[in-house]
């Protein structure tokens, strides 16, 4: 199948790229490096050691023997994106090439203003050229599970069934996006969701949970093709960034109370999940909405994994409570289904105390690399005082 | 008050900015003239003869002896928007400031890009403005009934109480948008409802329905403060267009069936009901949401009612059942409650034979600067097939 990979620089994006080229796909790859680049402003790198894309590639096709085509371009740029679609002609489209920081979108206007208008052109451009040039492709989108935010009833996969006054519907589950990058999200899903209704365009919008790991099997194969691995307050998530005040001897910094509860998945998990959607499409017009993820845990819960998964690799791991930097819930019900995925053949990692040793074991062989003063959070969802009038 | 009143130039911009200034609260206005450009490149006008803005705020000073202060400028502009915020203070802001055709969005891709990031962008600009420089004021943003869609069950106001395995939860009520236009109204909507429970601003969103009618109390002291009255594909909406195709003489075009359903209100009424929202504003941090609209009938009851008040003027109407331009249900369940503007007072104009036999002969004054090109439906919602691969 031909599969192109929006955003194949990032943390999932090259293992992705990786993992459809081995199972024998011809992969075509797209990104503009914003990340690195976003890097390099804010001080902060990640922990493993990446190599240029270009470097990224010949390595692979050295170790593989199997060669990924590829685009540098800016999906905002529609001349990137329409020469790929129709150069490559893609059957399917796996698209993580958004900015995905929820820290970054609240840090200033302009900051919120990049965000919603870079994810929201490029999806929009995607759209178009799906529309244009290749409508019997099939799109898979990376949303989150942040799109839903955390109601006092039971989320369910995109839609709800309801039934009032004896008739009935099955409308989007209502959203409640936690920033301005959640709520850039919240957007997309409703434009794919219309292009579905109105062009007919095959689409899947996963919602995932916050993923954790350091390795696939494809990264493990040679140090050149190792993904990156983020840790700090822009673009490092929970339980990754855990484990890296773990490996430098800094306390666990948990927002608030800890009971904030979450959805969770191995990276491993991630690249399967993204396996099994592109090769189970979705019908012509519709707008499938899968939960990614295999488990929920409360901050405070994987504050305590990663402190006894420390002992046993012999680190002294404390806890820190911390003020809350964001505005959200910190005592809140939470369950989420996600069986879809399940149904289609996901077989889930769990994230056992060894797997958080493992982890705390590969980012240990980086710990020199680790810029600690890029992991406090300084970014506060509420405005400054001094900026009120 | 200070209310200051973003899109001034508008149907309804114009007359909202009297209206307040009448009552004899502060009114600033705000206004790039985009309509005016966009109708210039369409070939397409409005029907009544409209002046200059500036000639406009001299005419009300001279009739009415008050002031309208104002700011040429574009919302998405942000030195624009703190200027304004800055200098007039406000304590309410109604922001009509948006690309508002649906035909428009969905006539190209640059289109759809432009209402989406103009209404996105414009909208974020004035949130930031309010959370950084008047926290305390009051947002009253005009949204579009075409938010909700068509779904199988009553629309609520904006939210839905949901019951579900002994929990519940009051939730934003689900959007099934029609167009990338209706797409970036639920953005906004998406945005601001954020922006509320994060920043603790106040906000309500008026739903509204298509509005029809050509003067209010104020337009009629003086043909200077006419406002402008548009019957065009691009920006005309369903009564407002059928009258004028009544007066020249076209058969009135009544899409597919003609059963499509919606809700619609008297311009007259649209003035009350941002008075009501105003005069009683939302509480800090709540995002309150109005269904804006007095009666609802299908295309094919208006089509009826404008032949029957055509025969008493004088006008031979007929009807003609064209080819459907849109993408949407022709048969349908649509049953929207509008209680909570009756609640706090409103009182609503009906439609009657008698008020489209008045708007009738209003219109019939400017018969001779109908444009009948600009009349038909030329955007399709669909892609053009030659654009497929």
């Amino acid at each position: 199948m031909r599969v192109v990979i929006l955003g194949a620089d990032g943390y999932l994006g090259w293992p992705t790229a990786m993992r459809f080229s081995a199972l024998g796909h011809d992969v075509h790859t797209v990104d503009n490096y914003l990340r690195r680049s976003m890097h390099a402003v804010n001080g902060s790198d990640s922990l493993t050691p990446i190599r240029r894309f270009d470097e990224r590639l010949a390595a692979w096709e050295e170790i593989s023997g199997r060669e990924i085509t590829h685009t540098e371009g800016d999906l905002t740029d529609y001349s990137v994106v329409e020469r790929v679609f129709r150069e490559f002609e893609p059957e399917a489209i796996v698209h993580y090439a958004e900015q995905p920081s929820a820290p970054y979108s609240m840090a200033s206007r302009t900051n919120a203003l990049d965000t919603q208008v870079n994810n929201v052109v490029g999806t929009l451009n995607v759209l178009f050229a799906m529309r244009d040039l290749t409508p019997d492709a099939h799109l898979v989108k990376l949303g989150t599970m942040g799109e839903y935010g955390t109601p006092n009833i039971d989320i369910e996969e995109g839609y709800l069934e309801i039934t009032r006054n004896g008739r009935s519907d099955r409308l989007p589950f209502p959203k409640l996006p936690g920033s301005l990058y959640h709520c850039s999200k919240v957007h997309d899903s409703t434009n794919i969701h219309f292009a579905s209704r109105i062009w007919g365009l095959r689409a899947t919008d996963l919602n995932q949970g916050v993923v954790y790991g350091v390795e696939t099997p494809e990264t493990v194969l040679d140090e050149r093709l190792a993904t990156r691995f983020d840790y700090d307050e822009v673009f490092g998530t929970a339980l990754n960034r855990f484990c890296v005040q773990a490996v430098i001897g800094h306390p666990l910094t948990v927002y608030g109370e800890g009971g904030q509860t979450r959805g969770y998945l191995n990276i491993r998990d991630t690249l399967r999940c993204i396996e099994l959607a592109v090769l189970n499409p979705a019908d012509q017009g519709e707008f499938r909405v899968f939960n990614q993820f295999t488990e929920q845990f409360s901050i405070r819960e994987l504050a305590d994994l990663v402190r006894q998964a420390g002992a046993e690799v012999g680190l002294d791991v404390s806890i820190e409570p911390t003020t809350n930097p964001r505005v959200e819930a910190e005592q809140h019900y939470y369950n989420a289904k996600h069986t879809k995925l399940l149904d289609l053949g996901l077989e889930p990692h769990m994230l056992t105390r060894e797997v958080v040793e493992s982890m705390l074991r590969a980012i240990r062989r980086h710990r020199t690399r680790v810029i600690a003063e890029a992991v406090p959070p300084r970014t506060r969802w509420r405005a400054p005082q001094s900026q009120l009038a």
